[in-house]
């Protein structure tokens, strides 16, 4: 494969021209070698966000990035499997609910999870709040909980697509990470690897998920979509609400209580309908559609998977959560109805208060983060709590409050406000 | 200095941002000292070739790079300084006549310059071809020999904006070379810190050059006398036909005769006229203007500086120029009238003959290159030498004659030519 250089390549892309299928087989594979250089793939990486590449050229960089390592297979498990794949929010807990929700109905699903960095928090770092709960498991283990459980939510083993860990790293310091085809195949190498029969894709749209605009998010679905399908991968994709958190809070520990409260039948209407509506795509992409949903969370069912998910990963479902140690609440400065929460806002005052890491060695506090007890629409009064910030260490309530400051409208009349599932992209 | 971040930098001109002062100063500061990496300044200089740069930036840029290293300081020498450079061709021995040429009228001339790399030959490689000649001089052996001959050839010292050296290695793996704000200020940083007073730029266009189209070539030659304007240089440039070869040779020791033969009032009719017309602007910019430049070249006021200018660095003017050993003769396939000659093809047969280098640490031929016996416009004969090859290496021919492959025409009516000017730019 020494029929191409990187300077060749590079200045394809950049001269607006077609890589060739030869092309990215080489240049995944001689970066993956590191016979292409870090400056090299850079320079690539930024021609490719200004000039992008078509959906020929997304899929094969995508199957260049799995052919780069691992792949997974499922097909000796009695049930289908599916899974589900969120782009990052604030207060994004659904995964907990909707893993054992979808398990219930005869569904198998691993979902293979990350820890948080930045202003978005990381299934793993929520789980690990229950007492002996345990992300890292063998593939033999995690085969043999989908057979006997149903759901098994683990930390993705390194062997995957590790070109992707390697550009993803590298055009996080090079002002690349923005490019949605570099995304959408970062994403969906890890997916396709990963064996899933079907893949429901949460693409998150607003001020507090990476795409900001309706546009760019319906731009990445539909490329994920499009590399998902080619691939064979039964693939949907949901763009929804992230202006404002999901839920009530954002955090650790308090996630996992929220989301307990969703599988014991209440919790906030938002993650109770977003659940579902993940829950209803997954089924109907493996096979198992047009059941009723939301009666498993209100009869036990979906609980029962989840004790069992919890236990079968050495974590006791019974144990009291962690609980910061401090607390400072703020009120509402007027009465009138709460226009706006920005989610970027919570999520940044939930990360200093250190439910999140700015570095991914850093650990996090389990019972950190901001508990709302209002959202848009809602009405307050004056001198009434809007939201409690949380947090072991103290000293971090004055950046967390920075980060709140203009977060939040109180107005006179009710919101527009989205629904919070935008649009279906199949 | 810490006030800024790489990727914050790269962020802003990937969105097609204006960069400030104060992130050029930072972002060449901290990659000259390590802190900006190799990877993070491809990305930059990536999204700078295809978002580009305003003036100011460009002048910015410049200057940062300038600071980064030694300025140099001719304010001593009696007479006003004026600089030559030119972005490069086939056959393009110019300042060898041009350098004596312009000190016969009191100005003095310093032209630091480099050696050849690919197709296109180096001003050292060549003045190496003289026994005994040598290129290194410190500043005091420059100084003196500029103040007591008027006119030096030398190579540039490292200490010349050290920024430009490691940024151009860089950009030549990343497929960077083609941003016209990353060339111009490379070239201009050189000769602003080299402290010229004035500065007459010889911008190649065609085949044989690094600018292929008249379009290009004019905006590089426009940003290049905006930047030397800027910093109080006053700057000249002249758009040049590099579709074919300057005069009749492509090599070192070949080019050294032919620049002789113009200095003792001969040589081909496009040297001659280029070297004057460079000459004349030169002395314009440097406030000796409107003499008579082409006498010196009859008279052997010229060639005296020559031999004093070529003594005075250890070489013998008198000594018989190095000859290769083998040569090869292309003749033409037909009667007619030569309609092109490439500048390219030639340009590479040199190089593969042993005239010019791959490598910066290679070593090459004096002997080697490309004399050439017809020029378009020229008639020629059936069975007439067109071209003789020269090496010391006979197994270079076949590859040389490849690269000569469907470089010419000939035909049965006069081409139209471009003229040897064809704009000036001030």
């Amino acid at each position: 494969m020494s029929q191409h250089d990187a300077v060749e390549i590079i200045s394809t892309k950049r001269d607006r021209g077609e890589l060739s299928d030869s092309q990215i087989d080489w240049v995944i594979d001689a970066y993956t070698r590191g016979e292409v250089a870090d400056e090299q793939m850079s320079s690539l990486a930024m021609a490719i966000l200004l000039n992008g590449m078509n959906r020929r050229e997304i899929a094969r960089w995508t199957a260049a990035m799995i052919a780069s390592g691992e792949r997974m297979d499922f097909s000796s498990l009695t049930n289908p499997t599916s899974d589900k794949h969120s782009t990052g929010g604030v207060g994004d807990k659904i995964t907990l609910p909707l893993a054992p929700l979808v398990a219930v109905f005869d569904v198998a699903v691993p979902q293979l999870s990350g820890r948080g960095l930045g202003h978005t928090g990381g299934t793993l770092d929520k789980l690990e709040s229950i007492p002996g709960w345990d992300a890292s498991l063998s593939n033999e283990q995690m085969l043999r909980q989908l057979e006997e459980v149903g759901a098994v939510i683990c930390a993705a083993g390194s062997g995957l697509a590790p070109a992707d860990k390697k550009l993803y790293a590298l055009r996080d310091v090079t002002g690349t990470v923005e490019a949605i085809p570099l995304i959408a195949s970062s994403i969906m190498s890890k997916k396709i690897a990963e064996g899933t029969g079907s893949l429901v894709l949460d693409v998150k749209c607003g001020t507090g998920a990476f795409m900001k605009t309706e546009d760019d998010a319906r731009e990445l679905a539909r490329t994920m979509v499009d590399l998902g399908t080619d691939a064979g991968v039964h693939t949907v994709a949901l763009m929804t609400e992230m202006s404002t958190p999901l839920g009530l809070t954002a955090g650790n520990a308090i996630e996992v209580r929220e989301s307990v409260e969703v599988l014991a039948g209440g919790g906030p209407k938002d993650v109770v309908e977003l659940t579902v509506r993940l829950a209803e795509e997954m089924l109907e992409g493996a096979g198992r559609g047009g059941q009723d949903v939301a009666a498993a969370l209100h009869d036990g069912r979906a609980m029962d998977v989840w004790r069992a998910m919890i236990s079968a990963q050495g974590g006791d479902p019974d144990a009291e959560l962690p609980v910061a140690k401090e607390s400072e609440t703020i009120v509402a400065e007027r009465d009138g109805v709460l226009t706006r929460l920005d989610a970027m806002a919570v999520g940044v005052a939930a990360w200093r208060l250190g439910a999140g890491r700015a570095r991914k060695e850093d650990p996090v506090q389990a019972g950190a983060g901001v508990e709302m007890h209002a959202k848009p629409g809602d009405t307050v009064r004056k001198g009434e709590p809007l939201m409690t910030l949380l947090t072991d260490t103290p000293e971090r309530f004055e950046r967390a409050r920075a980060a709140l400051d203009g977060g939040w409208d109180i107005g006179d009349t009710a919101p527009e406000l989205r629904p919070v599932v935008i649009d279906t992209i199949r």
